[in-house]
């Protein structure tokens, strides 16, 4: 099932996609929800970033191909960072290129969903607290990275973490495991292409790790990290992250205001 | 003027601490406000985070001799974190010591709170967008600080971040620049003693910095980083952070359950 969060009017709520169409929801995706059975046309809403997270917690370097292509090597424990509320976007709203930078990448990341509150999570029951996945672009101020040892500005600027176009509910770990494809576009060219069987460290640990220091809270994402092809963006260029079973996510990049 | 969140009776407000009184706010801090004339005794609340901060930004090595005793320079530019809102609490609640660490720090901070909105502020508007400031515990995990590259983890765990009593409103940066004494305990014993007048960069250059990037929303806080005498916390002690001319913020530390 595939959840978006929407406007229409004014009004704000989720919905089930169905083909060209959304199912509003009575209520919110976190508990059990009945459909409403009013049917919007998607060409009619706008769509949201599918849910607000409170954090959003990036996983760097967990493709190994990536980790190279940087001059990185995989690093024994995951690299762990935070993008905040503030750098969230929804499919088809801008990325204002910050005026700090002079080299903002593209990196195409499946992001997990959490689904209800959780701390220290046994591997076991990792795949109860997911929610679904959506697709995201951890946008990275790469000359900002490499000059400030700790990430915040370089990966926590607004419009840095583009998510949507919605939540699938229907991937299990073990489909991720297994390999979806990860493709990344810019003005319809393809820069990165891989799959989620190429992960270092699957979804569950991740949970694991995370958990182990700092509560989750429903609507919190975790980035996973992005496979080689990272690369510029520029003012003008459409950029768009595909991924199998999901959907794609496309953000233009502009001035900042 | 102080401004304390607080709950009674399972009720939640702001007040304003009038000796061992609160008078109780109609509304809230963020914006014009009126004071009902209720007054509460201070020991009949309970003293919360004194704001829920959307995001806590962090910075490092901002007092020259706390740079060197950990063995580093310091940065060109700000070393610049987050710590997730889900790492707050407040005046006498408990820091868990995390299970995933052998060495937890105090670091008493001067905590600068976000009054409005803002991005992109110019120096000369900084003290605008401050609605006060608070007395932070930076609480860290050097082990995993040290050996995990980014610090979400080692910084950004469940009650690593206490703030409190209270914001108080009276203080201008000029007064932060003159010099502030900042000062913790752990159990009546003294650890860390700096005057504010030592920070590498001010509190302007700070929110400059911060926002060159990223929205700061009211509520969000800024932490100006520790003075020397950093050290260990363990089981059962009881920290204090005394800022002068704002308060005292104590806590124990507990086994986390």
């Amino acid at each position: 099932m595939r959840i978006a969060r929407f406007s229409i009017d004014g009004n704000v709520g989720f919905g089930v996609v169905e083909g060209d169409e959304l199912d509003v929801i009575k209520g919110h995706p976190f508990a059990e929800f009945e459909r409403s059975g009013q049917k919007v046309p998607l060409d009619k809403v706008r769509l949201l970033p599918p849910v607000l997270p409170n954090k959003v917690v990036g996983i760097g370097r967990n493709y190994a191909e990536h980790a190279t292509e940087l001059g990185n090597a995989v690093p024994d424990v995951p690299v762990t960072f935070f993008k905040p509320s503030t750098s969230v976007i929804g499919p088809g709203d801008p990325i204002g290129y910050p005026s700090f930078s002079q080299e903002v990448h593209h990196e195409a990341e499946l992001a997990v969903v959490i689904g209800r509150m959780c701390r220290e999570v046994p591997r076991e029951r990792a795949k109860d607290v997911i929610l679904g996945y959506t697709c995201a672009n951890d946008v990275t101020a790469r000359d900002v990275q490499q000059r400030e040892k700790q990430w915040a500005r370089a990966k926590g600027f607004d419009s840095s973490c583009p998510l949507g176009p919605w939540v699938e509910t229907g991937l299990e770990p073990a489909d991720i495991a297994a390999g979806l494809a990860v493709q990344c576009t810019v003005n319809g060219e393809q820069r990165q292409l891989g799959r989620t069987s190429d992960m270092v460290r699957p979804v569950e640990d991740l949970i694991v790790h995370i958990t182990e220091a700092m509560t989750l809270l429903p609507g919190d994402v975790i980035l996973t990290g992005t496979p080689a092809g990272v690369g510029p963006l520029n003012v003008g260029d459409e950029v768009a992250v595909t991924i199998e079973g999901i959907g794609t996510l496309t953000n233009k990049v502009i001035k900042r205001g």
